[in-house]
């Protein structure tokens, strides 16, 4: 995509917020350059703002590091100065897993080339000097649960698949497995090392990282996923292996197995604080149950948590700000009271989002929303609301219809961090976004600034507004 | 762009090429698979395979290390199985520089971020343990050149620019001097460091490498290039500092400049052997000069040269190849010989072409002609011929029109390889690229075989090989 406008077009503020800088005092002579704040009160887009703050003023975040304790410390401010009401920092105690030196090649039996790699969340260590050995191919992860353990022991296992891109994003859950089970998959076949094709629908030198599991007791081996140019360059030169060890069985060739050096150690920290961010625009009804709409703050460490989630972070807290100022409803303030979780460490395992269910999991909460799936338009809404919500359902359809959203018929989910909460009863609405080059960057280097279409954010503000309104003024015989 | 099939499709095959395979004797019992030289031979596309190959089986290749001396060899053998003739190697001593460690980090007044960085040809070194310095920021580098010593002196320079795509490539020249000359200029100014915004067209966190020159007496400094990602968000952080300092003015605030770590190692490694790979098609007429044909073999290193250049190679040798077997003359044998030159270390200075022109620039040269400007398709043709060739514009013209390609009416160049030759009076055929995606990927990692599409390319090959068949059977009245 080309690179954007680094400031954002002004074309997008609302008409509340026009009626704010009209309605300013005339200037001073030679003010001082406006306050972030004060700029998203004289209509700059606060979606965009917040996502060119984050992205700028912070960078990556991964959960449980120090950066990710500034991005905490950031949002505070943030959310105090546009003049949310009850903001704090809720801290937790979570395992924390961080990056270490990290490089592989394939090293024979061709030109000795260098792959681009990056370890996946919870990966073992091969020590400090590296390890060489044998690739073993397996063109899916089924393929890999399959083979005999024999093909497995002792090699570097590489799990290949054809993940193309989708616009509900659904080709993560089937071609995620790689990532996510591939490595326990392999570690309790013998195998001393996994490599995968990034779990990612583009072509760029950026490998896609993200967290995998070991089941207790099994010894994390070294995982680790190439960029896709890599990992066709990986699968050309096995090919042509292949066609070697074809040519021993019939004239007794040497057979050259494909081999790979591999060096990533990264390590376990222990125990280390995160933390979850809540902010609120109070209700005018105090007996009325919260709306809840998440994101996550915590973000991986190779790009800077632009799509994912700094966006998502500012679609929310935008809606909620025009809710809390815009006017867009009669009296101004909503019945119920909205309820803001910049959710930490979501990326790593969802311990901010279980972390707030521990505290907050017994409160009665009327319905909830996450905005985690990149900035691009909403093109599809889905409800898991009581049947006592029908009309509300036709009222949230119509509202987000005029901005190119159709009502799916499907059960929404919520999102990771609002999960537990959906899961124990609280209603849902989803608000889904166009995921057709969300896998491009996902867990990339490449998740920045320049991928974020502002254009195509506004349109989540205002879909994401429209919602707010009409759900936060539901009455207690709609929702819970 | 999406990811291209893994085996070239033989759709593309020539007629020739078929009737080769229909022509093979029937299959003994259990074959052996066909070597490379057989699948060329059997109508496998000889551009996609010397390209898929030189990529799969050598990968980077820079001037004056053993990966490109590992190409040469690959090359002979490569070209001789393709039936060339007076395959050889012609070597040559060219001063080698190296890339050593790389990093860069934003480090105040925000929080820290690492920048994708790479070091420019022939950049200086920091040391092992990097410098940190104030940047210097310049909008362009006419902007460097105006400034007062006393801004650059003692900091780390940063140039900055908005390169657009354009189908003939013309901004290279002009948003290019930041690189070719940024870091003499810097350095002769005072500064500690320099890095330049890349000069490409993308938005990936893949740094543009390429050569930089310092004056003789100049002393080299640390020169590399970040990322477009990496540059606006310096630019952004720039422009906060900026608000700062404009604060100070009026509020008395501490002005806090931005800051930049930086590590680059990269040595010298004196005169190194690099070498141009020629192979011929023999003419029929051993009088009539010879038609060349250039391309260049060496990458950078970062990437694995598949664009820049194996993709011409490709091109190149294949035309040649189809106008050697293919019967798409009368005859089958061109009146002049077809000399393919695989040229050495183009990208660290043009020593392959210089090397060329040393041993070969006394013998006339009946025309020039080079591929190195990507695999996408040819879109315009130019000429620098003497006037007798005017017939043989007009023929050449006719003949490629009906494949896309306009007759344009500016001088031909030649190219980098054949660029001394044109200059002391060869005359040159210009087979223009489309280069609108070509700084996407140029001189990144990013230059992978998958930026290749195969239908561009055979385009390219088809308008060469229909252009060489006229130019190797020109008249000795037309052509020197």
């Amino acid at each position: 995509m080309t690179r954007q406008p680094i400031a954002a077009p002004l074309a997008g503020a609302t008409a509340a917020g026009l009626a704010l800088i009209l309605s300013l005092p005339a200037a001073a002579s030679i003010p001082p350059p406006p306050s972030a704040a004060e700029l998203a009160q004289q209509g700059e887009d606060p979606a965009w703002a917040i996502t060119e703050a984050l992205t700028t003023e912070i960078g990556p975040r991964q959960a449980g590091t120090e950066a990710e304790a500034a991005a905490r410390r950031w949002a505070v401010k943030r959310l105090t100065d546009m003049g949310f009401h009850n903001v704090r920092e809720e801290p937790y105690m979570m395992p924390t897993w961080v990056r270490g030196e990290e490089a592989a090649s394939l090293v024979g039996p061709f030109h000795p080339q260098k792959l681009a790699i990056a370890a996946l969340g919870n990966s073992g260590s091969t020590g400090p000097n590296g390890i060489e050995g044998e690739i073993a191919y397996f063109a899916s992860f089924d393929a890999l649960v399959a083979a005999p353990d024999h093909l497995v022991a002792g090699k570097i296992v590489f799990i290949d698949h054809q993940m193309e891109p989708a616009q509900d994003g659904s080709g993560y859950g089937q071609y995620g497995r790689g990532r996510f089970q591939g490595p326990n998959v392999a570690a309790k076949k013998g195998a001393v090392a996994i490599v995968i094709r990034s779990i990612g629908t583009d072509s760029h030198r950026n490998p896609h990282t993200g967290v995998t599991t070991f089941e207790e007791g099994v010894k994390p081996i070294p995982a680790g996923a190439i960029a896709n140019p890599d990992a066709d360059l990986l699968v050309r030169q096995w090919q042509r292996t292949l066609s070697m060890r074809t040519k021993e069985t019939y004239l007794g060739y040497t057979p050259e197995p494909l081999r790979m050096k591999l060096l990533l150690t990264p390590k376990q920290l222990g125990e280390q604080v995160s933390g979850n961010v809540i902010a609120e625009v109070p209700g005018s009804d105090p007996a009325a149950s919260p709306v809840i709409v998440a994101c996550h703050l915590d973000s991986w460490d190779l790009g800077t948590g632009a799509i994912d989630d700094a966006a998502g972070c500012g679609i929310i807290t935008a809606a909620a700000k025009h809710v809390m100022t815009a006017g867009q409803m009669a009296g101004g303030q909503p019945r119920r009271t909205i309820r803001i979780l910049w959710a930490g460490a979501e990326e790593v395992g969802v311990f901010g989002g279980k972390a707030y269910f521990d505290a907050h999991g017994k409160e009665k909460h009327a319905v909830a929303l996450e905005s985690d799936f990149g900035a691009d338009r909403v093109w599809r809404v889905q409800f898991k609301l009581p049947e006592s919500a029908a009309d509300l359902e036709k009222r949230v359809s119509a509202a987000v219809a005029p901005f190119g959203v159709v009502t799916g018929h499907d059960e929404a989910h919520g999102g990771a961090d609002v999960g537990a909460l959906v899961e124990a009863g609280t209603p849902a609405v989803d608000l889904g976004q166009d995921g057709t080059r969300y896998f491009d960057v996902h867990h990339t280097p490449d998740d920045t600034l320049d991928k974020v279409d502002p254009a195509q954010l506004r349109q989540n503000v205002t879909v994401w507004a429209a919602t707010l309104a009409i759900l936060a003024n539901s009455s207690d015989s709609e929702l819970p």
